[in-house]
């Protein structure tokens, strides 16, 4: 089945079409990623890119990708997570001064950046051993629900932390995690030639080297 | 759409219906989750119930579950999440014995368990600083993936980890987050009075609460 979106650009329309990612692999994906046993297609369809086009993104999907995220489960429900959104060119402009000059240099493109942050205590106060666990398990949730919107979306742990901390008055008791960029893929060739050859759907080691039947080493 | 599912149990077949999870919401979750901004149905359906039946699960469902955990993103692509299965009687026996009281009471019964671990280090031999997010990320995709099949998973972070570690034979180097339940859904009756009355789909905190537009304190 092939979905089809239409985004205003302007005054003009963008017609996007792109197959139902819980249905069927994308053409690169199919070429790049061998899954070992049956799974859905959604997991296989959301892979990293980093080369964004001038496509904004609606606040419609922005906050579909926040509202996915946050249904997450996490420990006591306590929801952890917390997200720090750039979306004006001014917010990103900041956002782009902590980013390292090497992901810097292809994440300005993205017309969305968010930091996902997560809370070191728990509503009560008590200390949180949870909550980097959970912030990943928020993060992954935005991110298939980016996936099936045809968005694409690349979490970026290169960054300077205290900067970031201090350019976003972010108190000590939040844990910085990831800045993910969101946005529609462009055309490789804006990328620098080494990032060209990369942009491609990476694959995953055998599943026998993450998994163990009861213990660890029997 | 409904998808029926069936599932031999010994000689005889039990056929299993449920709503297509990513095209509309199940009876109780239209009940107890209302979400603010349009989202796929996929990540409200998911919720965590304690009350599972006795029906098996498939190795081929079980490798379905790790096999979308591990196509999570991960920080260089690394891949620091481990799983621990149980599956087997004398392996899910041992699992019990590091669950706190309160959680395996009810998860005694479910006929799977999966210990999500992490290795602290990369695979270069370098501390990896997002191995818990990682983690969280990929235990979040074998969720959505349970949700796909129409089984269901609750994450136990109540456990004795080092009776754990020693039980298991976890090495220092692997971090341990959660004991995951996997099953088919069964009737709340099973369970203790108290946690019938629990055995709902949990609410979230208002959005606005958790996320940020440019800076924490503006």
């Amino acid at each position: 089945m092939i979905i089809t979106k239409i985004i205003p650009i302007g005054n003009e329309v963008f017609i996007m079409s792109f197959v139902n990612p819980v249905e069927q692999l994308t053409r690169e994906v199919k070429e790049y990623r061998k899954a070992e046993y049956s799974v859905n297609p959604l997991f296989l369809n959301r892979w990293s890119p980093r080369a964004y086009s001038d496509q904004k993104i609606s606040d419609e999907d922005l906050y579909s990708l926040l509202e996915a995220a946050h249904w997450a489960p996490s420990s006591f429900n306590d929801q952890p997570w917390r997200f720090i959104v750039a979306k004006t060119e001014a917010h990103l402009k900041t956002f782009h001064e902590f980013l390292n000059p090497f992901n810097r240099a292809w994440a300005e493109k993205a017309p969305v950046l968010v930091l996902v942050a997560s809370s070191k205590k728990r509503d009560n106060g008590d200390p949180n051993g949870a909550h980097s666990f959970d912030a990943g398990t928020a993060w992954g949730q935005l991110a298939i629900q980016a996936t099936l919107l045809g968005l694409s979306t690349h979490a970026i742990g290169g960054f300077d932390k205290e900067k970031a901390r201090r350019l976003l008055n972010v108190p000590d008791d939040l844990d910085l995690h990831a800045v993910i960029t969101i946005g529609y893929r462009g055309e490789k060739e804006i990328l620098d030639a080494n990032l060209q050859e990369r942009e491609n759907p990476s694959t995953r080691k055998p599943l026998k080297e993450v998994i163990f039947e009861g213990t660890v080493n029997p």
